[in-house]
């Protein structure tokens, strides 16, 4: 069975858009989420268009500030200073990369953590560890709503293999795992015998962005397989997985596109709601 | 091979006391460590007056407030407010448990994340999980030393078995196995078949409190093994992991008592100089 990514966060955004109207019939301003796009890589002006696009749709205002590539970083952070005290914007996202000459650690830093939507602040990846509420980043969180739609809700026990350690999708995946009493293992490029831990993985999460490092053959009869990669070979997209033949094997499997990445965009929709809501119960 | 935790930990302390003399000679002051213990808890005055009589020893000023157990929150947040903003305080211990009208959670998040010496704030569990500076807690920071003592300075794919998944060891545990290019898997009450996973492991991290839980035959031949485990039983203290019968097959394994306890007391001295020295380094 494939996973349909896209029918998954079109049927959420429904659900984000009805509750955005229901805040509006209660009074309540739309959720803001501020959007930097500095300089002018073509894949980030996509990315961005498409987070956009699916704001609107969802009834949460999109205010983009695009800033020309030699912006200076304190020009930068001064911005996110003041969308930080602004009580209208809800959620902030910078867009990656940046621009070399630009910092992008202390960036992420100067993001306010409860507006952070993005999950990428240190004060954030801290909560998620230290089992607090915080901002989880939204590749992960759509991996775990993608499991539970293809009816993997209960994860109690069952081993899942992590490919993959970033900051952005490897580690935080495995928190939420560990906090759905998942037995987790993280494997990387320095994993010896990566075939023997994935053949024995009931849930498969791929996050490498290597194309197709995951034979079909490989997978587990029964398990399920997230596959986070998007890779460009010869004009088409490809996955981290070798989805035809995995799928022969697997009780579920996320295609690539249309698995992981309209859940990514979704996911950020919902965590702008979500601190829309958390800043109004603060301010009262 | 018995790992002997306290000889490593009175030779670092040994180095610890080496570099805060020569601190000293260049007319910087002793680190100052403020620990708070709040009611009467036997073994946390135990473990308070051990971590004060460590700190002399290695030229650390230890700065003990004894509070009653009914102090109130309040009052509690204030003192850790004042240590936080006095330049003269480089660390700040709470002994933990603290009596339970108390909100451990609340006081944590009040220590300023650049004195938490023992790395218990979630700013230090998210810069450690965002490969940031910052303090990590002292018993797995001792575990990695632990190892390192007994031989084993690469780890890079090995696999590494983490039983327990607390914030205080397990997850900062698998951290540190991560970074030093480990494949790590975590495991905890929940896992089916916890033996056929240790069974596998070059490096077995035990820190879940149940006696003897680890069985000895399940060491595999040349597996280095890290006991954090301190669980009385019949008036003795015995590990989690069955030591004598796991010695017959590990290359290293640490005792219980002797193994881990010392070298978490030794790095919460090395986290106080290093505190020390990041925060004359800021000033100036």
């Amino acid at each position: 069975m494939r996973i349909d990514g896209k029918a998954l966060a079109a049927a959420r955004r429904e659900a984000t858009a009805e509750a955005v109207q229901r805040r509006t019939e209660q009074g309540l301003p739309a959720p803001v989420l501020a959007v930097i796009l500095v300089g002018e890589d073509p894949a980030s002006q996509v990315y961005v268009r498409n987070k956009e696009n699916a704001c609107r749709k969802a009834g949460i205002e999109p205010r983009t500030w695009r800033l020309p590539a030699d912006t200076a970083q304190t020009d930068l952070l001064d911005l996110i200073a003041q969308l930080n005290s602004d009580p209208a914007v809800h959620g902030i996202l910078v867009q990656m990369p940046l621009p070399k000459h630009l910092d992008e650690q202390a960036v992420i830093d100067a993001i306010d953590p409860d507006k952070d939507v993005d999950g990428l602040h240190p004060v954030n990846a801290g909560r998620l560890a230290s089992g607090l509420p915080g901002f989880v980043p939204c590749t992960p969180q759509g991996a775990i709503a993608l499991l539970e739609s293809a009816g993997l809700t209960d994860m109690t026990g069952l081993k899942a293999v992590v490919v993959g350690r970033s900051v952005l999708v490897g580690k935080p995946m495995a928190q939420l795992l560990l906090e759905r009493n998942a037995t987790v293992t993280i494997c990387h490029s320095r994993t010896r015998d990566l075939a023997s831990q994935v053949k024995d993985a009931d849930i498969v999460v791929a996050a490498v962005g290597r194309p197709e490092l995951i034979q079909g053959d490989w997978i587990k009869d029964g398990a399920y397989v997230i596959d986070v990669g998007i890779n460009r070979v010869e004009g088409h997209l490809v996955g981290d997985v070798q989805t035809e033949e995995a799928e022969k094997h697997a009780a579920a499997i996320t295609p690539v596109p249309g698995g992981c990445g309209p859940m990514t965009v979704q996911m950020l929709l919902e965590n702008t709601l979500l601190a829309a809501r958390r800043q109004e119960e603060t301010a009262r």
